[in-house]
């Protein structure tokens, strides 16, 4: 999917918001946890009734992980559901990959050339070789962490250098020339609020990943306000205050009614930026 | 396994070599490509060869992703036939992971609860609380990033605050609090040199993961002289210099003698050094 593909289809369903497919077994609801195929049934509930309100999905690979051979398979599959009936919706494998350039290579090439997802998170410790692997494919996205929604983000982050740039900061600068904003995208933590503003001086144009909306407490408002930019330029993530809207069985109907009212929101700040 | 248990291997066994399991199709015997579980049939091999001159394994969990769910079989399998098998060398899943808590605490619970690995690769960009998580299990390691093997290492690691102190050092410095040389590694690549010096300031009795000799051209000897410590405090890592010694049917001999050789330089080193 390309940028200008994306800010379209931000403008016509009037919403920039990214559902987080954080399933965890033990918080779905009971008559669904015996099921062989829960973790995708689940998913597949939650897409269906979440579509029309959302512009992309983001499957975090640690919940599917941590059930072994059978998590990855429903995560497979997750993909593969999303992208048969929901072509239009950019589906990001939250990963948070990074290795020295011969094994981003074989990260890339799990996600882009045998997966079918469009972007991937990646963290930028290990510099541009644990990066660039990742930019190869056409039509495919990083997600490089810059500014995380997390309290950590303030162990490293936040670090300035002797001419007073901060870590995050150095990270937006130098990696920004790997690739474009044609395929590069960044996390910055919904919680950050005005670093937002320090956030766009540094890359105008990018999109950015924006989690940290809802169970983690960040602000819709501080985010629209410093960070929108004229294609939108946000991709706002919610996880657990969407996925598990309820717990009985009305998950789904509980579901698109939170997602629903985000994307009301959302279309109230894309008519305030003009767009 | 623990620190002193580590310890014991290496004196008892002359050496303090880690084999990676960078397991690659493309590069294995042409005989064994077309076996359906190639990926464990190479591993098996390789594993019953080198056991006697290393202590450790780390498989590299890119090369199992990228086989999708047959690839994360070959994994398990790979790790349980080493802890049926030769239950004193430690399994280090490298898969340089780290997220928020409650989603580190998915991977740790993949790699350690459901998984039977010893120790996981983690990535500190994200601080203390995507770290934890890791930590609280009895007996299994966090071994973390501070100045990795790549040129890309350069790009972050090396930048210095105002007070002069490079990020990998402040790594080191505030990480070393969260958990103790009893459960906590970092990787420091063998192409660093006399930065070894440095790492040993901040961390004098931690163990040391250290990638790079081989085929990324560090010295053994550079990296004995600046980083071995009173209970050896390194483990070094050798890929494909071991696994690749030899494309044809003695691929597993090839790898022995390899691993072999490797081995007898380390004794050396472990002498001098009064080890």
């Amino acid at each position: 999917m390309t940028k200008e593909q994306l800010f379209q289809q931000i403008t016509h369903k009037r919403t920039f918001l990214c559902v987080g497919l954080d399933t965890d077994l033990a918080k779905m609801p009971t008559h669904l946890r015996e099921a062989d195929d829960a973790l995708f049934l689940f998913n597949q509930a939650i897409v269906d009734a979440t579509a029309p309100y959302c512009v992309a999905y983001k499957p975090n690979l640690a919940f599917y992980e941590c059930y072994g051979v059978k998590g990855l398979a429903a995560f497979e599959r997750t993909v593969a559901y999303i992208k048969q009936h929901y072509p239009d919706h950019l589906v990001i494998a939250d990963a948070k990959r990074g290795d020295i350039g011969n094994t981003s290579t074989m990260y890339a090439q799990s996600f882009f050339a045998e997966g079918h997802v469009d972007a991937v998170t990646v963290a930028p410790y290990m510099g541009e070789d644990s990066v660039k692997p990742f930019l190869t494919y056409e039509g495919r996205w990083v997600i490089l962490l810059a500014a995380t929604s997390n309290k950590g983000a303030l162990d490293f982050q936040m670090t300035a250098d002797a001419s007073g740039e901060r870590l995050f900061e150095k990270v937006l600068r130098i990696s920004k020339d790997w690739g474009s904003s044609e395929n590069m995208m960044y996390v910055v933590g919904a919680t950050r609020g005005s670093l937002f503003s320090d956030v766009r001086r540094i890359v105008p144009h990018h999109f950015l990943l924006v989690p940290g909306i809802g169970a983690q407490g960040g602000s819709l408002h501080e985010v629209c306000q410093y960070g929108m930019n004229e294609q939108c330029g946000l991709l706002v993530n919610s996880s657990r205050a969407i996925i598990y809207a309820s717990t009985g069985l009305d998950f789904a109907d509980a579901a698109a009614k939170a997602a629903s009212e985000v994307q009301q929101q959302m279309d109230e700040k894309l008519k305030a930026h003009g767009l």
